[in-house]
């Protein structure tokens, strides 16, 4: 199957942020054709993320705009670019903001993911390849965001940042998978890994630290304690497998002693999924000793630094930290989508919202109120 | 095989500290029958560890005297106290500063070997039965150390506290397994698990340090690379498998700088064996991001913290401590000593001098020195 397309500039649609903060701008962009190991995709559906917010917000953060942002994202490929043999057009894939590129010494440990060529990089806005970027509006060119710039109906993305899924897979529900959905579940079932029976505790119950919760509940575990400031989580949790609640600020104490109150000495596993560094410090000491391992997922402020009494580690507690869960993108995420197709993972809960995509500006408003988890954008037909 | 010592009280030499940092005294000390769940053990060889070193001195810890000191030793049952059913005399032992009671949580797991009931408790000076002491001078007590008290010709200890080793293992070299060459060796072998032909760093080239890098040596590991502050001790390392030598004196940036540029971004394990806190931060992040997994080892100051930046987590470093090398005393150590046996593990070149008992001040004045690893203390025929 060739597209009528291949080798041409496309036309189309793209919500363009042309500044920090302000709302995204519909216009027509130009989308340029795949070069060398690299696709054109047709965007279907797209999702939003907090990274997007935190990089359109900039506060903290490089500016780089004018700028197309979006990373969760499912499509079909389009075209393909010189040297492209694992994916040819239409075939079903998920775009995604780390990549894998198979040939570096991290893609060919079977430990790590964090592939030296495609890592995530935040503050590049053109394709690494030639340096350039692949959109433009009147030929002056628009950034990309992590490579995949999803809020498109058409997006180049390097091979290594392109997982190929089941056809038969939904991508208004596997497009969840691109990103934070993947970061929490594969947080608890790839580096905490709870056994069958034990008690976990997820700090941050938005939709990472769920996807934890619901990584918690397929591995057997028996407790499952949520720890939020925001009390009104709990209800919404409790679909994800949270059997107890902990608001730390329903105490005088430090939660980390809470709960060990709570699990005669401790939980067996924890997943941090705030960011907090608090959170990060209560998380690691809430474990048990002897066997306690917590893995950190959140992502903190530069500066930070994490602090603890070694005297916690020589008790026998583990700390790891994990990016985008372990999974390898084109690797490990096509089975990811068969634990949504074996109804094993339940992806429906985490999509509270679905808006068109002439609405994007709708779905940053639902994140920023805290009112959605994941709201679906779908692309026009 | 019954001692006609049995329910006697024994009387022999021990040397005992009255005081801090004051020599200690050779004595005629009284050794009571070993009560329910303990043991008497005539002891036949025993060494000094820098625990005991520190203990003597009481400069950080809390000063218990009259007190008889000593943990590293190897010995033969003399009679057992009742409800012993795992030890008979003649039995082979060695006894150890922290124990296994197989029933409490940490001894039901696979991962742990804190026991709750007779983890390492230094401020002890008696038995945990009965709370009193089996040691007196002319009907005055004196005091227990973490329940071994080697440093006399009989002691008596919990029976938890004691490992059943093959009887054709020479003690005088064996005896070293009780505490740190087993911590150094169990360090990498159990928790760190370098693979084959994988690179590993050892701060510390102390007995403890010399018996991680050793067990770096037994894993294949290909480099192993060793850290410390005074560079005499890179001669004797290189018998323990230490292929390279870094003094941190002798750079201007960070050692973790250091060798991640003489590793291609880091090494892949790590054990911190030192108890400084920028030895163990430097340990940290010195491993690989990806897969690195650093041991800290080293027991730090009271008031102590660990630092870092959480980056350093989420780049998928794990950060591990360990207590004992994770060996349970009863299940594990006597494996160990088939290590030995079998001639894999070589004992031999941790010890670099012996004493007669009559002149064990010596062995302190050594170590004081740094001139030995072990010392080894003869008991009386």
């Amino acid at each position: 199957m060739v597209s009528n397309t291949a080798g041409k500039v496309i036309c189309c649609k793209a919500a363009v942020a042309w500044e920090a903060g302000k709302p995204l701008v519909m216009e027509e962009v130009e989308v340029a054709p795949p070069q060398e190991n690299e696709v054109r995709i047709k965007i279907l559906f797209t999702s939003l993320c907090h990274t997007d917010v935190y990089f359109w917000e900039a506060k903290g953060q490089t500016p780089v705009f004018p700028r197309i942002l979006g990373h969760e994202a499912g499509g079909i490929v389009e075209s393909v670019g010189e040297g492209v043999t694992d994916l040819k057009p239409g075939d079903h894939v998920l775009p995604v903001f780390t990549g894998e590129c198979k040939e570096c010494q991290h893609c060919k440990s079977e430990e790590s993911n964090m592939c030296d060529l495609l890592r995530i990089n935040t503050d590049r806005g053109v394709m690494i390849g030639d340096g350039k970027s692949r959109f433009s509006i009147k030929g002056k060119p628009i950034y990309h965001f992590v490579g995949t710039s999803t809020f498109s109906e058409y997006t180049v993305v390097h091979v290594g940042q392109v997982a190929k899924i089941n056809p038969a897979a939904p991508l208004d529900k596997v497009c969840v998978l691109s990103c934070g959905i993947s970061t929490g579940l594969g947080a608890t079932l790839n580096v905490a890994k709870p056994t069958k029976g034990s008690s976990v505790a997820i700090f941050g119950l938005g939709a990472v630290g769920l996807a934890a919760a619901e990584g918690a509940r397929l591995a057997g575990a028996s407790r499952i304690i949520g720890v939020d400031l925001n009390a009104k989580r709990f209800t919404e949790a409790k679909k994800f497998g949270v059997t107890e609640f902990v608001n730390p600020k329903d105490y005088n104490k430090p939660v980390q002693e809470v709960i060990a109150e709570l699990t005669n000495g401790g939980v067996d596993r924890s997943v941090e999924c705030t960011g907090s560094l608090n959170a990060m410090i209560s998380a690691f000491e809430c474990v048990h000793d002897g066997w306690g391992v917590a893995v950190l997922v959140g992502v903190p402020n530069k500066d930070d630094a994490f602090k603890t009494h070694p005297i916690n580690l020589l008790n026998e507690k583990t700390l790891k930290g994990t990016f985008f869960g372990n999974y390898k993108p084109r690797s490990d995420l096509p089975s990811v989508v068969e634990m949504y197709m074996n109804k094993e993972l339940e992806l429906e809960k985490f999509i509270t919202h679905e808006v068109p995509f002439s609405e994007i500006n709708k779905a940053f408003e639902y994140m920023l109120k805290g009112e959605s988890l994941r709201c679906i954008i779908r692309m026009p037909a």
